[in-house]
């Protein structure tokens, strides 16, 4: 038996996509407006989904309480309010798409999260635009 | 080829969650304001997906009339607005968790569902929390 | 100049409603499914607008931190998880339907609220009925 | 490591759900209001689920222009402000079901993308009424 | 004391917008897509707002059934799954925009709620294009 | 006879809050988060609102893509993928707070607006903070 309990969180930040060694024009060709060197920014939306069994004992697959703790942790005090690209480690080199943000909280929840849940994530950069995450 | 259709459907129902055998301050411990003994609520947000094949006659999955009925009947008819712990069977001495009380749901539809078809639950306990279940 | 900020808050209720001296075919004549003596319940959803002139120095009507202390201090922390006939003074002799909480609310932020702005309170019972209440 | 992006896009049109051959007694049983043969209509919202690998030069798992750009050719040029039973190709003979006009989405889209690519849409008839297709 | 509540409904319904008298290329240039001879449709959501005294009876402005049944009556059965400009009496001879919709929905319910209310309705023709209006 | 129609915008930003003047630390009391030097972001959504008479001719309050046109000139294209502290001119001097953002939204519309329609916008900063302006 498996059941997914989901979480939502959320945070507001700053980025800008380019890629080092791309020329400006190169950058805006395949970024588009998102290449802004000045930056622009989201409202990110966050689903956090736990997948396991039910704790007969408690009822719950996991005590919410924990998960929404390792998000806060991990995500929201980390991410909001942040400028992606200048301060925030893993964006130092990587760039700060929804797919590599998304491959980012998950690497951060999981390794907070007990080995025996399954994680996904579904991060919205836009409520027109979301990825979906199930780690590798 | 597979196809899914989903109804969303609610109700509205008190709970407490809790466990017993536990001391007041266990309950606290583990299951927070949730554990008040003189009850809370919430609107409870339902998705009911049925996945199968299209019948060539109709276009359908299913008729869409027929899963409305036994949405109705076993969910909406038994779970609205009442008192989750005291009123429904099966809560008798089960607690009702988001993960319980969708397992509850889908057993009650799969009972009423042509076994040719998957069953799947989404319950929404709040709007930024809930559970997916697609039985055992 | 007037212009208008608004906030979105959230807490999780039971209640039921009935009239005192009604019988009980009366209170399930006016009040239906709502006069459950075991209670049912409801995720509040909460819309609180706060009405005035831009603060030339900051750029705000308000600080919305303040606002947001007021709103989990008079709101928040006052009926979240709470059985609202039970627990909850306001309604020891008041109905609590939507309406008549909606005061309750509105009358507890007023108390609050620099008296130099005007206050809105809108109350979603379900994502489907909802009251707005604007003060006598 | 396998990542999904997800697109939405809408498109209005007007339809009736009806089998030829059946009386007009038999298409009012099995597709109820929804027989009109005068039409009636919907707003569908679309979502378009792209999965595949994330490209390490750009941190996309496709270009969304790239993506916006299929939707508007395939979908929302082809289907919107339509008549879909006189107007639409597919369904000169085809019952168009949610079901089978995500099965023809599913199809227009697919035959424009990648086949490195994994395809999925869910289809919106009504905020309450949605269909999921993955292709066969 | 003023104070509104809100209840929400839908329906479906098939329409196209066009002015007799004007040419094809009229029709076209002054309605674009919306003057499609042969229909397209939406899923129009329903908002209505009546206002008045909390009656300290019951704790009501107004009993939700009583405003339910209304809006069954006089909309949904009236206008859900209809071809607003052949089937309904009001757009015979009046374009079906979403303004005038709105004002026949008005009309419609004024008819049959009690004088001493105020009334508002709200009408969402697609999820980001809507109309209010509160009467003459 | 008054009517409203309203038509939903979106675009994406950067900003910072401070004020000139200020020492960081008192950036850092007022502002919070907000006063970040490197900039954080929004999906801001826009309901932009235009009351007057239905035009009988048309059945219209206003054509919609007029409208469409001047929010697409007047604030799509102007506010986009900007960074509103840097390359608006409007906020070279004025804080960026979502009701001064408001503010020089209304009047951008309100100046390419015919003059006999009544203008209100309503700005959401993020899906549970938003702002409402009318004009002075």
């Amino acid at each position: 038996m498996k059941i997914s309990i989901n979480r939502k969180a959320h945070f507001n930040a700053a980025h800008r996509l380019h890629k080092e060694g791309y020329s400006d024009e190169e950058n805006l060709k395949v970024f588009g407006k998102c290449s802004n060197p000045l930056y622009h920014g989201h409202n990110y939306e966050l689903i956090v989904t736990v997948s396991g069994e039910i704790d007969p004992e408690t009822g719950f697959v996991m005590n919410l309480d924990i998960l929404k703790k390792i998000i806060k942790d991990e995500v929201e005090d980390y991410l909001d309010h942040k400028n992606l690209n200048l301060e925030v480690e893993e964006f130092k080199k990587l760039n700060p798409t929804a797919e590599n943000i998304s491959v980012v909280i998950w690497n951060r929840i999981r390794a907070k999260l007990n080995s025996k849940y399954e994680l996904k994530v579904t991060l919205f950069e836009t409520p027109r635009n979301f990825v979906e995450y199930w780690g590798d």
